[in-house]
């Protein structure tokens, strides 16, 4: 089974569409820019191993030091910019890759070794603190970057050096007496060894991505104790000292590495970790052909289904405390600070999209396509604005006065802006699967995602074409068609949302086969029908989270897309909405939005007289009487305005915004 | 102005009433049983500097050893029996104190130095960790133990040393350069020194209790630096080691200690430890006879308002954090573990107490006595089974699997029962207070709390008596009787609670003078009527806490008194009533309860035909179509009973228990 990042070549995007738009300002601004940040904070000539005057900076999150992730910074860029490439062509980007690739050549050590931290600040540190300073991390993003840019130039350049440096990892780390029984604080490298062995064919990439997610968690992995206990008293760390992003004493959690993947029952800790780690572990089992009731299988499931009924925020967003990045206890998902809490990391996100779509590759199944749908549109395009050059790494659901629904530039710990980039450069790949049997001369389309492309595939000479062309995700009808020759057989099975209330098909089918969210429709229907017609009628939602969070609100949500109101056209707000309260039952009107503002079409809600604000008659107390707890309305508020929350925060403003709102009392 | 601890002194509770009640109780059942208990665990003969095996154990919350608060277990013991025995006198108990008396005279050092652990077990220590080791604060509980002592049995045995080792104190703590700038992580001995200098009147005892309150949380305090910074380094102690309540580094918060006190905005950290201090703070303020607008009182003010209408719970507990038994941010009020939080310790609504209490002497304003009683009735006298031989540590609002509303019959730190014990001892003092001038022959009485007893105080050689006739907190009546001599005047001032909607006083008053939740009774009216009746109809309330809390439950209250419902009679409960959904609207029957299961009368609560269940149609994930969360009936569940929250937990079952109920949809 091909994976997204390769198997997005078969896709073309054709305009107009949202996802084409997008990535056209990937292309024309965001990879530029990102290159230009790269270039003026350090992180382009690291590889150099020259000395950077950030090195000599305490860490602002002990103990890891503000560079750690150099590394990973450039080969997220370098991995997205060769996605981009075999789209487009730029000279000014292939030639920056091309010195990158000379750089990181040259920074290797004669043993293999390939890090900037551990070969120029801290040599001797090296391997000694796996549990906190992302070597293997930076590993892992280093061997995604090769397999694109192998993929791209068809060259060794960056992958011969990589996969010298795997080598030593290979020899470093196993279950032999003389290696070491640890794995990585943050996952990353054992999706990355999985892939990289779909290439090489090299098992001991395999053995080695197997080896550290089996071994994650052991309680008595090295001399009979935690690893990273024992690598923490080797370096000589007090008893008492924590991690700043540790709540408490060895809160091994934070890693998921507080016991075997096998044994957790809920999903835990910093929730970009958990995401890489869980997309590795279902690969896993997806090379070892594992069955659904094996113990990793039933793991992954249990952890997956943890998290989307009672981690999960409306907006597919996931992670509510700020200190660890990560989950909270069950149904605990405030909507912002004042709240006590809400993350939403656009690259945990990302990591939800990536988990859903092994698992798609498990068990076709529409819910984990309806998560990564609901996590790209609202979670993932939220972290960067239409400009393309501006990007948010926390997405809580309400602003506060301490945290308002703004932008930045850049981040000092900058994992979230490459990650957009790189994925709005395969997700094409996301977009829909395809199987080919050469023997049986058949092919089959798997259409998990909407929008406008077409995708090409090949059984031996002839080639195999299928074609999606709609307003997605603004308007209801996608128009299909297939190209195929008379001799092959072609079977497409279609993504009904979740959502989807009710669908339809023109022309009819004979006979509707719908499984799991999926409805197939038959290479002989195909035959006689190949261009057809299929419709989800999109009309507002009002949607809510599950009563335990004690969020007692109300969204609005049309399609995938989930909306919020902001100061932009609700200049009125003060308190960034909250002691707005809305009438479920108001009349909402829809309206196609085409003005430049935005760059983008999009369609925006209102609805009428739906507000009304808390009114408390009465001084404050611990106890206040029911009764005096009322609302008043506000003439002049007749019109609440809505917008997709992806698009927040793009027209200037206050950056007050907030996407679930008080039910009317 | 008396301090309640010596006043209480002039108040005789008569039979029956609650308050009488749990005196007889505590003098009959809980003094002794606490005595056993101090002498089963080895705290009653640790004065005697013998090795005991608990030190060495490992500490349960690093840095603090598990016996380290013996001290203050035996001193509020002490402090505690002697205001019973001034009420009844007991041979066991008297015995007993005498013998502690001589223990603790034969552990004093020479230099005056008294504590345990740092004498026996830590004796290179004394002094070396002001921030978390508690050797002010047990100093503290000596201090009151030993003004009890003197004022029961009018001898300085336990005052004498006490003195001396104050001397010690005033020595080694205080502005000069040959001084540690230093002042204790748990305030206690700040409220101790001010009580101490209200009998020896010796300035230095005022003067370090001042100290010790301005010096707190000075930015630059001991060599330009924050004192507890330089304690730590001074010790050794690694930058990155992170006591185990400290949620991140130098979280000073956790002891107030973050900012000065007249600097601090919000009420923040350890909620037993700022009640505590600012106890201190506004006795400092009076007896400085501070105007309202002092930095000191304005931050009082601030720091009160802040706690009572941000942080605290329906029932006045306080403490929403388990990590630092503390605050959380505000209206972060969560009703249990399930839900993110819930500590409300017995000890700081004990402490809430005090410090209203404190500022009614600086304010005659009815809104302390509403959370003075409050607190009393529901967050303390939960904490203490009906048997008096059981407590709570922690007072949840709801009860989890995890966090069953059960007692237990003590704790390794045990502040909580005998704390209990001493506030019952000397629970008059909050009661009333009154002033007596001799020159104009006049009294005035200041009515807080409502009861049945009598207090009585002299003007030269006349006795004035006020007796004060009721069946608090269960009927409505309150009958006044004032024994006063022609030649006195005498005034009275009832408090009328805030939750009083009405309230009638016969025979009619000819005027009616209410300022601040206080009713005057003027002399001339009162030579007339000596006898008069006040009445508060009594009826159940609705109240729920405020709407961003997220809280959408609301809860019953009748008086003074919350209820909660709990599984003993509503046996059908499975899930802590978690998806019990109350109507507001519904018929809620009252019923005076005298059968003898809980050997106290109370009035029950009846709600008929106002429960449905919580029901969601759909499978869960993170965005529910709103019209799938509805409710269901369960014709079982005709009626729902309520009983008070302090009353819960003392008829078996099976531990579930809520107050705040989810409101109807």
């Amino acid at each position: 089974m091909a994976y997204p990042q390769t198997s997005f070549q078969n896709t073309t995007f054709s305009s107009p569409s949202l996802i084409d738009r997008k990535r056209e300002t990937v292309y024309s601004k965001t990879l530029l820019y990102q290159l230009k940040v790269l270039k003026e904070t350090g992180r382009y000539d690291a590889f150099k191993l020259k000395w950077h005057k950030t090195y000599d900076d305490p860490p602002d999150v002990w103990p890891v030091p503000n560079h750690l992730f150099w590394d990973s910074d450039v080969a997220k860029w370098i991995e997205g910019a060769c996605y981009f490439l075999s789209w487009k062509k730029n000279e000014e980007i292939d030639a920056a890759i091309k010195e990158l690739t000379e750089m990181i050549r040259s920074a290797q050590k004669d043993d293999g070794y390939l890090n900037i931290h551990f070969t120029l600040v801290d040599p001797k540190g090296r391997f000694s603190n796996l549990r906190d300073l992302h070597e293997l991390y930076n590993a892992g993003h280093l061997i995604e970057a090769a397999l694109a840019h192998h993929q791209y130039y068809k060259n060794d350049l960056l992958l011969e050096p990589i996969l010298k440096y795997v080598d030593l990892l290979c020899k470093t780390f196993g279950p032999g007496a003389d290696q070491k029984h640890g794995y990585p604080g943050h996952p990353e490298i054992e999706l990355a060894l999985l892939r990289l062995y779909n290439v090489t064919k090299d098992p001991k990439h395999f053995d080695l991505a197997k080896y550290f997610l089996d071994e994650r968690g052991n309680p008595t992995g090295q001399d009979g104790r935690h690893y990273y206990e024992v690598e923490a008293a080797a370096r000589g760390e007090g008893e008492h000292e924590t991690p700043a992003y540790y709540p408490k004493k060895n809160a091994y959690s934070y890693q998921q590495a507080h016991e075997p993947i096998v044994e957790q029952d809920t999903i835990e800790g910093h929730s970009v970790r958990a995401m890489y780690l869980l997309t590795a572990a279902a690969d896993l089992a997806r090379l070892k052909n594992q069955k659904p009731e094996a113990p990793l299988r039933t793991a992954i499931s249990r952890l997956w289904s943890n998290m989307v009924e009672k981690k999960m925020y409306l907006t597919g967003g996931i992670g509510a405390i700020k200190q660890f990045e990560g989950f909270g206890i069950d149904y605990f998902l405030p909507q912002g600070t004042d709240e006590g809490g809400c993350y939403a990391e656009t690259c945990a996100a990302i990591g939800v999209m990536m988990m859903a779509e092994r698992l798609l590759q498990l068990d076709l199944d529409g819910h984990y396509s309806d998560i990564l749908e609901l996590c790209f549109y609202n979670a993932v395009l939220t972290g960067m604005s239409t400009s393309g050059e501006q990007f948010t790494y926390v997405n809580q659901l309400a602003s506060t006065d301490t945290d308002l629904s703004k932008r930045a530039e850049w981040f000092t710990c900058a994992c979230c802006p490459p990650n957009v980039t790189r994925l709005l450069g395969y997700i094409g790949g996301y977009l829909w699967t395809s199987k080919v049997d050469e023997d049986k001369k058949s092919a089959e389309f798997d259409v998990h995602m909407y929008s406008a492309a077409t995708t090409t595939v090949s059984i031996g000479e002839s080639k195999v074409e299928l074609e999606q062309k709609s307003n997605w995700p603004w308007e209801s009808d996608i128009d299909f068609k297939l190209k195929c020759p008379e001799a092959v057989t072609a079977t497409i099975r279609l993504h009904i949302p979740g959502w989807a209330k009710e669908w339809k098909i023109s022309p009819k089918l004979d006979q509707v086969e719908l499984k799991k969210g999926y409805l197939t429709i038959p290479s002989d229907w195909l035959k006689k029908n190949p261009c057809f017609r299929i419709s989800f009628p999109m009309k507002t939602r009002i949607i809510s989270p599950h009563p335990y969070t004690n969020q007692n609100v109300v969204a609005l949500a049309r399609g995938p897309i989930i909306y919020c109101v902001e100061d932009a056209d609700n200049p009125w707000v003060q308190d960034h909405f909250k002691t707005l309260h809305f009438d479920p039952a108001s009349t909402i009107s829809e309206r196609l939005v085409t003005d430049d503002e935005l760059g983008e079409p999009y369609v925006a809600l209102t609805a009428h007289n739906a507000a009304s604000f808390l009114a408390i008659d009465g001084t404050a107390s611990p106890d206040l009487p029911v009764a005096c707890i009322t609302t008043k309305e506000q003439p002049s508020v007749a019109e609440l305005n809505f917008i997709p929350y992806y698009l927040r925060s793009n027209r200037g403003g206050k950056g007050h915004m907030r996407v679930g709102l008080r039910k009317k009392i």
